[in-house]
């Protein structure tokens, strides 16, 4: 469908037979959802065997796990994640369930706490702004997730968008923004297989990433969110530079905090979350999080080690995910290929949970309308962008990893028609 | 041992033979340790069928426990724990393996949330004591529990001791104290087997904590952590009234919190920990914690769910912890009992993880120190005041569930020979 250069009678033609297309699809009854980034239940079957596993064995070396303490995790839980953030074991903090609470309680402390009252005397971002009478802002790499953008506005920090390119933030944007605010005081990141757009940081994203503080001042912290860091369902995907060994070289170490987690790994509810940081800021961030619990649940560690073993195993594991992900990407991709060139643009992901769709201009909350009249669930547009608005209505985040192949495979007829009918009608008022 | 009416010849023989035996434990070389308010290896035993319990059955209703979402946590296990605090299954929330981080997000919420943007104006307390020029303040019935005045020591609230009698804390310095100063906005409670001395608060106590948001106004908060809701070990232990229900009667729902966990039912480090509050504090919190977690481990939540069924299923359980504590507090009380009589104050608790000892005054600094040096670890001297400070230095909490009760008998030993030493030598001096 060439759009641009086609005639009125043309366009009308088209419209009408979308428009009839459309009807039926409405009139069928539909009820298919491709909003959840989350494992199917043939996902979770995977790890099945995570309960039991212990086999009433609960000693971690000299811990036993069943008892109070040990708010770092297990030495064993700390070693293997580390090696899924390419970090150092003891910069590691194996936590509970729920990334998003560790990335919650790090931007809390350092707004509300700075260094605490044992070292130093920063008395964090919040002070800093109120001596300054503005306000602290992050920045947010648009098209991006959504509960990042909302740990900020819970806790009143001014979100600032910045171009997500294919090879990361677009860096040049975000130098300068550093350099004219010094009340910027973090980014988030979503560094391999970014949510939404599915790209990957390059190396000289993660390098000037790594030397940001240098531009950004001292309390300045990068939130690399790498959720999806071993989460390829493509052989052909790209890795990731290390972070933080381009901080080791840069001496910028406690200018970052990287988090992950199990929950698209084993159990989207019952995994493990953890994060690395440098010395410095692990022992400040010990220290106050040991006035909020004893300890993360260490039985679930411990059954997370005993289940994946080391890096091969979470490798391995990861393998039979991709044998369920991938023909359910190839499959929303091939519908766009075949139907919306022109019509709209496209990430084509090696890995994570989403493929981000641009419409023409105005035409996102429309096409979400649409589809949602004729029963296929989309994201709501502009979640992407920060306080969900999207400025040129352009974003729809595609998830597709809960629907089996023929429920993609109708919702994505579905999408197709409503974008084409969407741009068609769009081209007729023009 | 009769030391106000002795001798100064008796009271310096009995110095030098109890410094003889003093000396003999400290070359004995023992390392004991009655400080941890922990179960023991044995008592964790009798959940070892936690793990493996779910046999490839992860479903409750028509929940997939593995997968995101739930933020209140699995209709079952709201229903469960709902028994355990006397609360409707509505009013419950189930969430991680710590009680003390639903405590410390309560009190953070209300410190600088407030109600949130929205419902309703009210924008916390903090607010409250920038508008007036003061600081929040909690009551804090002593000896009490360290970890909750942590909580308010980390969020710069300032805690005011109030004596904790037999009865619950002293209700008529608390009603007076509330009603002198209206930036009072909290009081920490332990009602059944208060940590540490054992005692459970009366009905009148009950009655009178729900009436006292009449005398505080509406933002003053009951932080009752009912730790050790059915932790009797004694068949003649006094049963608790129901808060929530003289709450009902007082139409004052809204000024308590109730919190809970299973750390001492199943797994000190891997149970589940719940709260209760009012549908409108529930909806608050839930809005709020919703920003830094998508949901507790439900898995885990369905674990105790099947592993302790209901209300009848938890006291069996704990009838089986209590055949372990009961002994080893009976040893501690005996040694009390033919030990210290005239030297000193206990209780004599029907549950709980502790006893409370108040030695003669001034002399709980030197008992610590000097049982440290034989080989005894005790929780510190302090420890159970606000700021680790006990004017009188009196108290010291012994924590007898996790040694042997041959190693409860040897440390006794030596506790007594320090509270004996201690005040024959403060005899002499006086």
């Amino acid at each position: 469908m060439q759009l641009d250069h086609a005639t009125t009678e043309q366009l009308r033609q088209w419209e009408a037979e979308l428009s009839s297309q459309y009807e039926a699809f409405r009139a069928s009854g539909l009820t298919l959802d491709l909003t959840r980034g989350k494992p199917s239940a043939e996902q979770l079957d995977l790890s099945n065997a995570l309960d039991g596993i212990l086999g009433g064995d609960y000693a971690a070396g000299e811990v036993d796990t069943r008892n109070y303490g040990g708010l770092e995790g297990i030495a064993e839980a700390r070693a293997l994640f580390a090696s899924v953030l390419d970090a150092q074991p003891e910069e590691v903090l194996a936590a509970g369930n729920s990334s998003l609470t560790l990335m919650h309680q790090t931007a809390l402390l350092d707004l509300h706490f700075g260094a605490g009252s044992a070292a130093g005397d920063w008395p964090g971002w919040a002070a800093e702004a109120r001596a300054s009478g503005g306000r602290i802002k992050f920045l947010a790499p648009v098209p991006g997730y959504d509960r990042h953008f909302g740990i900020c506005e819970h806790l009143g920090i001014e979100l600032l968008p910045v171009p997500l390119t294919d090879q990361g933030p677009d860096m040049d944007a975000v130098e300068a923004a550093v350099q004219a605010d010094p009340l910027i005081k973090g980014i988030w990141c979503v560094p391999r297989f970014s949510n939404p757009t599915g790209i990957v940081y390059s190396a000289d994203t993660v390098a000037r990433l790594a030397r940001l503080a240098r531009l950004a001042g001292d309390h300045f912290r990068v939130f690399y969110d790498n959720a999806y860091a071993v989460h390829a369902f493509s052989e052909d995907a790209p890795e990731l530079a290390s972070l933080l060994d381009c901080c080791r070289r840069e001496d910028t170490l406690d200018s970052v905090y990287l988090f992950g987690s199990t929950s698209k790994i084993t159990l989207a509810g019952a995994g493990v979350a953890f994060m690395a940081a440098s010395p410095a800021n692990l022992t400040r961030l010990r220290r106050h999080m040991g006035f909020a619990q004893i300890g993360p649940d260490k039985v679930n560690q411990l059954r997370h080690v005993r289940f994946l073993r080391d890096l091969d195993g979470i490798h391995a594991h990861m393998a039979r995910h991709a044998e369920l992900l991938r023909p359910r990407f190839e499959l929303v991709l091939d519908k766009l290929r075949q139907n919306l060139a022109g019509l709209g643009e496209w990430t084509e992901p090696k890995g994570g949970y989403f493929v981000s769709f641009d419409t023409r201009p105005g035409l996102a909350a429309t096409v979400v309308r649409m589809a949602a009249e004729a029963g296929v669930a989309l994201t709501p547009a502009g979640a992407t962008w920060p306080h969900g608005h999207d400025p040129e209505d352009r974003n729809i985040r595609i998830a597709p990893t809960v629907p089996t192949l023929a429920e993609i495979d109708q919702a994505m007829e579905v999408f197709v028609t409503c974008v084409k009918l969407a741009s068609v009608r769009q081209a007729l008022q023009g």
